[in-house]
């Protein structure tokens, strides 16, 4: 399996060497020979006779990288002065920072800000709890909350091993939607522990992210703490994920002119994302929905099923069938993965029905090699940056919380959930419209407000249904 | 009993008159007869017959911004155009941002701060959980816990109530110590809960800074949630006051020329502090304490005593002496009042020992009128800022913990509070210190830096005792 080079395992070469013509030329032709790619070059510092420049260069591994450095120190007459892997280095220390929004230049600032002006905040707070949005940083304010159990591709890494990933998806809410979010990483493996301390510590926050909890624990963690506090809770993994597929979807019927109704999606993998995007998909109007485990077909009447897999019997599948993968692949519109790298080959995908929309998400390795469908399939999909139509989860969270904290909502629904999808793929102007862009790019900058306008109307909305986003099972 | 106006109760008057000589006096003039005491004065508009200004007024209280805005408003051929309360404007949507340390531009910043790079500084943690301290915001960040149950001079008001509080105690861990500091406000009455969401959430932080939790459950909290963490605990309202309370007893005793051993000083209130400052006193080589709760001195025989009393009873009061406050005060060399306001008269003080060290804490009213004791006491000490000699929690905190988080401390020790003490104490150069100078105040800027660097050198000192903070009762 052939492994893209990736700014996830890039270093920097800090490179001196005599300042020539064709100089740069050699370096850069070493490194593309031991297979870096290379991105950034700067010059950091040159004198009469010498240049010393900083490259940065994506690898596919710290075997790799090593091996670049070797070459690169070999090159006559280039001294490597130092060599850092550059995601180490922009880790360091953390990737937030609290800040203060107001001054303390002064006793009247102090007074204000904290004692004694602060007491007639907490007193008024505390006569009316409601006011604690308007004058402390609820307004603002999402806490990431996980307990390392379902960890990106790593799995059940822990609390403490998972902070980087909490901190990152904090960036993430403040650069695409300006909201504030602090990681809580609760070290336990108890799933009372986790819903309590997410609710014990809902207080401070205006909002919840569950984020990285593994299935099933996560479906009862969301409905107990959605319950349990006055502020809205979201499962991204569940939600997030169903969302920006739903808006994917609904632009990839878009271009293949197939009827909703009339569709047929299988989906691989049952987890909290394949639960979560099998209703999504019934919420909008596929006509049926076919979900596999590792055992193939969930359907009525199979044995051992958890309660999830129950439900998903219960309202997907409608013809009952049985089988593998493979063969309730045949004739199926939809394929969407939700499970691990490279399950089937493009072949195995011929089965089914013409023009067939493909969504490889497996991360980074998809289910099937796009390569291999690309010839067939109408549309295809994964989870990397570096293919066509990026199903990221960041074109919802950041919009979705910043209108629910504009609006006050104390719930995440439903109607929210599906109003969502359509505002991303609304973002895709009809004549823009085509297989290869179905779903925004996560940098663009309509998203997050449609997304937190499409929240707030639906909030506002007094006939909608007011349908929790949790499963009982 | 005279209130003096605060910023903390200030409000903004925008006013608009024409622009002649001498309005604007007979616009202050109003306001001074009103009882108003003002601040900044600025210009907002002004055309070419009338002017607009902003005025800053300190108040009483709600009903003297009140009155002071009428008589205002009455002001003939002045428009009252706008009137706010400055301390909830200030606290509008919170004192806190959260803002990202690396800037999101495009793929490569996404692919290093998030998937798929974040993985690799993830496995990192996970194989050596030590670097999480190198590459996570637990470098630098501190949380600020507390359920609410002591609140300032509040008492009781829960875990929302307090988040200003913990908000702005986040915003002086910025200003004074360049600590990044986050609100963990944690709705309980139950103590078990507390400590584990304590104990959960460490794995989040650099270190705890526990806040405004009662006694004696303070105690508990404090021992048990050290003895689970990896990092530093730190409970404020015992270890902070006392590092502070002692650093101005420091000097108090060098301008009295007093022998510390042959000191009695007397403390009124057993509380957090009480108790805390009980220990700082005998640490620091005092004599003998006597601490005083409402029912008189604290000694060894008296009934009902909580684990607390019994422990002061133990290491306290020498001579096991009885009586009320006022009986025991009778030759104290200190008085250290920890309790409420107007306890005492300056007379009831008179009996104290010649040249008499006065330490009045209580917030915002003294124990005693300082006004009442001026002419007799050697040095007065207060928790106001509005007088001389300010006992500040603000000059410990922050640079307690950038110390503990510069050296990667993973407890506060004894010893460092001791040193603490010492350095805050040698800010002010023996020259300058005079009985109206003991303490520096809150915006000197070298106390934040003597402090850090006390506490790094006794982190380093191989031969130095670990001793905990904590009280085992």
């Amino acid at each position: 399996m052939k492994t893209t080079p990736s700014p996830g395992n890039s270093i920097n070469l800090r490179l001196r060497y005599p300042n020539t013509i064709g100089k740069l030329a050699e370096v850069t032709r070493v490194i593309a020979d031991a297979g870096g790619s290379i991105g950034l070059i700067e010059v950091v510092g040159s004198d009469r006779t010498h240049i010393t420049r900083d490259i940065f260069v994506n690898t596919t591994g710290d075997a790799h990288a090593e091996a670049i450095t070797n070459a690169a120190r070999a090159i006559p007459d280039v001294e490597l002065i130092d060599v850092w892997d550059c995601t180490f280095k922009l880790h360091e220390g953390g990737k937030l920072n609290v800040v203060s929004k107001s001054p303390l230049r002064d006793y009247v600032d102090l007074s204000m800000a904290y004692t004694p002006g602060v007491a007639r905040i907490c007193q008024a707070i505390h006569s009316d709890p409601s006011v604690a949005r308007q004058y402390t940083i609820r307004r603002n304010t999402v806490a990431v909350i996980t307990d390392g159990s379902a960890v990106l591709g790593l799995g059940n890494i822990g609390a403490l091993a998972s902070l980087p990933v909490m901190e990152g998806k904090a960036v993430l809410f403040k650069e695409f939607g300006g909201v504030n979010a602090f990681p809580v990483c609760v070290d336990t493996t108890d799933t009372e522990t986790l819903i309590e301390c997410a609710r014990a510590v809902a207080c401070t926050f205006g909002g919840i992210n569950l984020e990285d909890i593994a299935a099933p624990a996560c479906f009862e963690v969301e409905r107990r703490v959605t319950e349990s506090v006055d502020i809205p809770v979201f499962h991204d993994d569940q939600h997030g994920t169903a969302v920006v597929v739903a808006a994917a979807l609904l632009n990839a019927v878009k271009v293949t002119d197939k009827e909703p109704g009339n569709m047929r999606a299988v989906i691989c993998g049952a987890g909290a994302s394949g639960v979560a995007c099998a209703r999504a998909l019934l919420d909008h109007g596929i006509g049926d929905v076919i979900s596999c485990d590792r055992a193939g077909a969930i359907h009525r009447g199979r044995e051992g099923l958890t309660p999830a897999k129950q439900w998903l019997a219960s309202v997907t599948n409608k013809d009952n069938v049985s089988g593998s993968l493979k063969e309730v692949l045949v004739g199926a519109d939809m394929f969407l993965g939700l499970s691990g790298p490279n399950l089937l080959r493009g072949d195995d995908m011929r089965v089914m029905a013409a023009n067939p929309i493909i969504f490889a998400l497996s991360n980074p390795t998809p289910e099937v090699p796009p390569e291999e469908v690309a010839d067939f399939a109408a549309v295809v999909a994964t989870g990397r940056s570096d293919y066509p139509n990026q199903i990221n989860n960041v074109l919802c969270f950041p919009g979705l919380f910043r209108g629910l904290l504009e609006c006050g909502a104390g719930r995440v629904t439903r109607e929210m959930l599906s109003a969502a999808s359509q505002a991303i793929a609304s973002v895709i102007p009809d004549e823009q419209l085509c297989p290869e862009y179905i779903i925004p790019g996560v940098f663009n900058e309509r998203v997050g407000e449609a997304v937190a306008n499409a929240v707030i109307s639906v909030a506002k909305h007094p006939s909608l249904p007011k349908t929790p986003t949790y499963f009982e099972f």
